[in-house]
């Protein structure tokens, strides 16, 4: 089976370490003549919007996914023509635009920050006086790694900030005094069959996730399937989707969905049975779903604009090295290490070494 | 770092599977047009003695290991002028000829079975004389997979047992009753640092391997480690080293090494905690090795001419498919599938599931 890939990044690259021991050929399109995931595949070149090259890659493979969820809808709808294409237009229609996004969570009945939809500074002015300050402005859509967005504190912050995020789509959302983020990666067949990964805790800096910590039996589990599963249904969702919550009052409150395999679960594959990047790859290819039970406590830590010298990462125990063979560059995700250790103690300490480690 | 290798089958495509996440990138001379570990690297299609092409290898490389032992004596001279190579010429040179081969072994003080050099028809009938019937005639060098070799049981299978077998140098080996075969997969690092893998029980068919067990707490590994450990020494070895023993009235007799990851250590990918693939590339490149302890308990099948329904294996629980992408031909490895399990009574479960689909 041949599996075509919209953008040649390390999701893409992780994708194929996962798919080809399934027997899995990959195709990838992306425009950047150093995409990373092309040491393991056909790299197609050529522009998201490019029907020609489009319609190469839908008659090479057997079916289309992609590793970002900002593609064009007209790329989606256009492959959907020829190629079965996962997760399907609508599901990335509603998970790249934040109001489509929130929208949803309201309409499921998933508890999320207030909102608002900002077309103008009109709408701002408006909205802040409603929801209140703090707020946050995020564009409805291209936003990733905490781009596109500014926390507005004080009216001054307000002025000027439609035509300072671009004059684009907005959306303004109440600021969420939240005590955690956790991340839940899911996984639904073509079948309708859908598992869930522990609940991870991450922790962001400068809008960029650093550290993921996956949990053991944490008391909102339960209830984190239960709001990702509406979605997961509501969609007819089909492959791995992440979905964000902030943890606030002992509760869950939605903070966004990636239709995608995700940074918060690049500790699965070696700290779970079937790694989500497997999972992805089976769900799309109709292949039964693999176990996503944990093996031994497990964390993982970004590398951010540099890979540390990889014989003292190798160095470290438990410690998996995962470099993405990327120009290293500031604020750019460039690698990143797992964790596997046999109780959390250990995993702790390993943490710290590594933490040592990006910030020598 | 980039990593030359000669041979492009299944060793070279786990190799690249390893090594891709610690940075690494890929070329493979091989003259099949289909070597399937050409999908994760540059393949450059040379006969293995084309000099032109690996002199192009070396010039692209940081340093070139193999995948098979019988490599060209001259083709490991050339590039060493070039770049380093590893294992050496003179490991290469001992593994590859069984009375080398066996000569270390005696040299070093392990038992190995009774064995004599046959140049003639009466070279062997005067080693079939003194050794006695059965006895096991091989081929010195290039024999795999029970090719190259014939078990004498009676005079008349000894007469014109030399010409049978392409008049080529060969060993007359004493048949040894043994009870179980088992394998040590060692590695060896730049300097001198020797780390072991758990025993693994070995179960053949005609020649080819079908099952290998990982051992937990074997009472053999002790002298197995020290037996290795004398080869590994006196070769000044780098990378992985496979050995080969029968079990025998409580001990083991040494029967053959390989100079390179093998199948008996690829449950080692999901079933400890650095596959062999992982740590064969650590060694060569200088790097700190990685822990060769057990993640649960770990089972591979081979799957011999062809691999069961994808969708079939994946159903099995705790089973981990790797298919090689190759052409399915009886007798040929086109594939294998893991199990790690919690405990070894799940394990001895999960291997009946396995060979229910290879038998189907």
């Amino acid at each position: 089976m041949k599996i075509g890939v919209i953008g040649g990044g390390q999701l893409g690259r992780m994708l194929a370490l996962a798919g080809t021991p399934l027997g899995m050929d990959f195709a990838f399109l992306d425009p950047a003549p150093d995409a990373c995931a092309a040491a393991l595949g056909e790299h197609i070149r050529a522009d998201y919007s490019d029907q020609d090259h489009l319609r190469q890659l839908a008659d090479e493979v057997d079916l289309v996914t992609f590793e970002f969820e900002s593609v064009p809808a007209e790329t989606v709808a256009f492959l959907s023509q020829f190629v079965p294409v996962f997760p399907s237009a609508q599901a990335l229609r509603i998970a790249r635009d934040r109001w489509f996004e929130k929208t949803m969570f309201k309409d499921l009945g998933i508890p999320t920050p207030e909102f608002a939809d900002i077309q103008s500074q009109v709408d701002l002015d408006a909205a802040a006086a409603r929801i209140g300050l703090p707020a946050v402005m995020k564009t409805r859509t291209l936003g990733y790694d905490g781009k596109g967005q500014k926390v507005l504190r004080s009216q001054a912050d307000v002025e000027g900030a439609f035509a300072e995020l671009g004059s684009v789509p907005c959306i303004l959302e109440g600021f969420v005094p939240f005590t955690g983020e956790v991340s839940l990666i899911a996984v639904r067949a073509r079948n309708g069959e859908t598992r869930f990964y522990p609940l991870v805790h991450n922790t962001h800096e400068s809008g960029i996730l650093r550290l993921s910590i996956a949990s053991t039996d944490h008391p909102l589990q339960a209830l984190a399937e239960d709001y990702v599963g509406r979605v997961l249904d509501k969609l007819d969702y089909v492959g791995v989707l992440a979905f964000e919550f902030f943890e606030v009052d002992g509760g869950l409150k939605a903070n966004e969905i990636a239709p995608r395999v995700h940074n918060s679960g690049h500790w699965t594959i070696e700290g779970s049975e079937s790694s989500q990047f497997e999972n992805h790859l089976r769900a799309v290819a109709g292949l039964p779903l693999g176990s996503t039970a944990k093996v031994g406590e497990s964390a993982m830590l970004n590398f951010i604009g540099k890979v540390p010298a990889v014989e003292q990462v190798l160095q470290i125990d438990d410690c998996h090295l995962h470099h993405y063979g990327k120009a290293f560059k500031a604020g750019r995700k460039v690698g990143h290490a797992t964790l596997r250790c046999s109780d959390a103690a250990t995993l702790r300490a390993r943490i710290a070494d590594v933490e040592t480690l990006i910030k020598a």
